[in-house]
């Protein structure tokens, strides 16, 4: 039996309450001895790591290093190896886009295209007026087609989603972007015989935005990437009989918790915002998912100090969580992203839970080093979705 | 997705190198309270500790004694309970014998048979150069069969290997050794009806060999057992664009290196001639594979003192692996073999790992019970090739 199955037949509702705070590549690596974790100060996030039991967590596998996709979904209970979620699906649902069975979805670029070369992928990043301006007159503008819907919806800056609707349309299709600048368009190529009709309605949207572009100086072509159906998800409703709720500042987590069946709830974009939702929301659910991205961004961009910082800011809200007494309450990450890497890394997430049927153990500080000696050991990302359940008393005995 | 899928999606060919030391058998047991990693001086593995982040490996299972083939198997990222490689395959290709995919092989030995019984299994160890004309006198002697070519390669004393070439053999034979003296022989036997063919052939070469040495005086018949084919193995390059070199003083291990793809690099029979063929070779190859075998040897003999001279003799050259400054060096086991025990054990292995991709965390010796309390934990030895890739960069992010 595979832990889905056994999800489905324990789990249980009850007015337990669970929050899960994922700190984003909140793991780091020393520098000069100490990890951004080891250097910040933190007194309420090492208050809580010394009321809980800790360990630390494999996203995937050690050593394979997750986008946020497949981190969120094993930390959410979902096997990282066996669901696999197009980029452009989490874009369009974190974008507000509706998503159906029958689309196909895209995350877009307004690129330049000059003497019949990409010569910038980003159109000059412009506005993000102009980039809506520009996404209303394709709507208005794009030729229709026979069985074909295409609608255009506006990101930040050069960014937008693009989504086909029509009758069996596969994802099963390559990029269409260079990836480089200076290199001539490339059209989508289907990966097998089935993708042949959407590679073709790709191609043609591509050929009609240049030509209702063609008078634009900058923004006159589109780059295509991550082309992705709606996948084939349980929710947490069918898998844990919950009642979720997602918090969070970006498109592509709301969108992921969307795809899970959780309710987003709105929030503004300060740290703060965060924890007045949760508040204001906290009667309405029974698991609530926050999504801290600071400490992420700032290790992308190598800032050691940045990520320190950002750490020393979530910390004083982490007193707030506490005050909502909830069942269960874990920080954690999705994966580390150290400073010294500039990017996502493999290295195990450092991981606390605190609960009236944990107990405690030693660890007295909340870093990856302490963690790692903690009572709850390594153990899989994919395994901390059982491990709340049942803090929670929300899974019934396997077995007589 | 299976972890070779992720290797072959992930893996990059980079400029880093990676080198892991295969310290055989290093794993023991406490004699008077201390083991033998505990008992020798050996500052410069202490010092690697320190240097390092720690754990201890499980080759199979928890519980699982596992041969020398499967414990290098999963040490190399191939799992051990998937790939089964027969021993004749491994002596044979270490031995230098070229086998096709058409080629049966099974290990030899010449016996002295009397009366009907086998009285010696070794034939007294005859010199190995008795061993070589033997094995001419048979390759020259030996009656030919259609469709069927079989060939003799001497091995040390009283072993050689039988190469078996025709269509349709299968290597699902029992051994043709009685096990014990004083038994009489034992033909082998198919386990299936599939290799009835590959049965009637060893059994004729058996009565051939009986016939063409029956006026020699010890060595007057041959035990075969083994059996194996060319296994179907993917390689270090399919699985991760590596360019493996291997440097070890014992065929087996050249041989299965070989079998993964590794070039095996020349080296002497003394333990410097493995560090001085690893510095000629550095800067060809990208993955080097040292194995040092005296720790297994001595352990297999049940002598706890010479164990502990095996290390300290390997310890004296650590320093010059650590001057070569790899990006990744983990000094670790394929399995224990304690003196207490006389062989292979199911304990796991200590494992240390230097990168500058990993911190360090706070064990200072390299031994059993210091690495147990490695900030990496226990692990499956499956798990280590994941890990030194990671830590050497040579895999992408999985997933967006």
């Amino acid at each position: 039996m595979e832990w889905e199955d056994l999800a489905k037949e324990l789990s249980q509702q009850t007015e337990t309450k669970i929050i899960l705070l994922v700190v984003d590549g909140v793991g780091g690596l020393p520098v000069e001895g100490r990890s951004e974790l080891e250097t910040a100060r933190k007194p309420h996030l090492d208050a809580l790591a010394k009321a809980a039991v800790c360990g630390v967590t494999d996203p995937v596998m050690m050593g394979i290093t997750p986008g946020s996709g497949p981190a969120h979904l094993a930390l959410f209970g979902y096997d990282p190896l066996r669901y696999d979620l197009g980029r452009g699906i989490l874009e369009a649902l974190g974008s507000g886009v509706e998503v159906g069975r029958d689309d196909l979805v895209a995350r877009g670029n307004f690129a330049t295209l000059h003497d019949g070369l990409i010569t910038d992928r980003r159109a000059g990043r412009i506005p993000t007026e102009e980039n809506e301006r520009l996404c209303a007159l394709l709507n208005e503008k794009l030729p229709r087609r026979d069985g074909v819907e295409v609608k255009v919806f506006p990101g930040k800056e050069h960014r937008f989603v693009a989504r086909f609707t029509a009758e069996g349309l596969s994802d099963d299709l390559s990029d269409a972007d260079p990836q480089k600048e200076g290199k001539s368009p490339v059209p989508t190529q289907p990966f097998d015989a089935g993708a042949a009709k959407a590679a073709a309605i790709v191609n043609r949207f591509v050929d009609d935005v240049v030509e209702v572009l063609k008078t634009t100086p900058k923004a006159n072509t589109a780059l295509l990437r991550g082309f992705s159906k709606f996948p084939s998800l349980p929710t947490f409703q069918d898998l844990f009989k919950l009642r979720p709720a997602a918090i969070a500042n970006y498109p592509m987590y709301r969108g992921l918790a969307k795809l899970l069946g959780m309710e987003v709830v709105p929030a503004g974009g300060e740290t703060g915002d965060l924890f007045a939702a949760l508040e204001k929301s906290y009667s309405k659910f029974d698991f609530f998912y926050i999504h801290y991205k600071k400490t992420d961004s700032a290790g992308e961009d190598g800032n050691f100090q940045k990520k320190v910082a950002a750490i020393e800011e979530l910390d004083a809200f982490v007193p707030r969580l506490r005050a909502l007494r909830p069942d269960v309450l874990v920080v954690t990450s999705d994966h580390s992203t150290p400073s010294l890497l500039k990017g996502h890394s493999w290295h195990p997430n450092p991981f606390a839970l605190v609960s009236p049927t944990a107990g405690t153990d030693d660890v007295d500080v909340f870093t990856e080093r302490a963690c790692a000696k903690g009572i709850l050991g390594r153990f899989p990302a994919l395994r901390a979705m059982p491990l709340m359940l049942a803090h929670a008393l929300k899974l019934k005995k396997y077995g007589a």
